[in-house]
């Protein structure tokens, strides 16, 4: 069935629940709900935070050891998601850009925070859509210390605007 | 009639007006619209913002007295909802979790700021969804002063997750 | 055609194409896809970023030449969008509020932040929606010393809430 034999309801539906999705992996890893999290994501994931975090976590079980990892821990972490673009490639996959500020506090009080973009790929699968990849780009950080991917390049133009192929203008 | 017998269309009506609900009280609040405010709320709510508020808010009157309090004011406030999670208990009720980033401005410029959840139960009434009772939960605080509900108990489990129980995993 | 012969689900497409267009240009800002962000507007759009930017840009040529003048630089923004109100005036018409929380940073590495709303107005064209007139009114700043539309009075009342007119109360 391609695009055009499924409704605009089907659409916002699933639309919907990429963006849940999306929401709860925050909700969870603020709430330290780890073995949550990594059921968000499908079983061979590719999860790329960053070339401090070189390289890409790979499969739940890496990313289950990341999360419980304490030298990973902060006091406390406060994810906001915003400006969610989802595009689709087909009717069971996407490609969604999802604007991050990141607030979290080490246990010697000091405040590390981000200002970026996640993007992402889902695809649905027997039970829902799942996050297949997920790199971090950053736009600008204050007392973080770790070397991030750039979401604007050196030259000013944009690394990579997935977004940009969006349905809507 | 279950939720069965609903379809995804009014399941996707009714998840949108509660989401506007949600951004209509940050921006009333923001705006100093406070009469407007408590008609976001049913006339017996509960609001509890926290120890320091003690004890919690019951019913529209007062929660209208207390957003005229001349203690209650700050010069400016600014609330940023995000990750807006929606489960529903059935037609007319449904439990939100809402990321909170507040900045908040006193009269002496300094700006305390919040970072947290908002634990919403909200239900139909004859005209439209209503927030029948608010818990904020909060993640971290800079410049605050006041003790607050925790996010995430002191064994580093969260203390309360409805939003577990999302249709969408 | 009256809003009473479109059924909701006309109504949810809209409306998510609106938040869309919202969230594209946040984005395609804080990339600098300079030639992107002035094609969501209307051919003669009004964008008014305050009295220190008066008077307001007219059209999409004068929006183009102020993304991309010099002094226009920041060496990085970020822009994230929360709490959208859209009430729809008729089919192809709807005043917006949308919060905006905005992080830049100078070369000099200072950080100026914003908080405010974003007020526009948008209407359907042959190629969708876009917007026709966009007003940042704020809540407050740091380190920001440009004189900006108030979102609040003087006298503590709201200055303008179209968004309070929205379908749902």
């Amino acid at each position: 069935m391609n695009r055009e034999d499924r409704g605009p309801i089907q659409r916002l539906v699933d639309k919907d629940e990429i963006v849940d999705l999306v929401h709860r992996y925050s909700y969870c890893v603020d709430h330290r709900l780890y073995d949550e999290v990594v059921m968000l994501f499908t079983e061979d994931c590719i999860v790329d935070y960053g070339p401090s975090f070189a390289p890409p976590v790979r499969g739940r079980s890496a990313l289950r050891r990341m999360f419980g990892h304490p030298s990973a821990g902060f006091a406390a972490t406060s994810h906001h998601n915003a400006n969610i673009l989802v595009a689709f490639d087909d009717d069971d996959h996407a490609t969604v850009a999802t604007s991050v500020y990141a607030w979290h506090q080490r246990t010697d009080l000091t405040t590390p925070r981000l200002w970026g973009y996640y993007h992402d790929t889902v695809e649905r699968g027997p039970d829902g859509w799942r996050i297949a990849s997920r790199q971090l780009r950053v736009l600008g950080t204050e007392d973080w210390g770790a070397e991030m991917h750039p979401a604007v390049g050196r030259e000013g133009t944009t690394r990579h605007a997935s977004a940009e192929s969006s349905e809507h203008p």
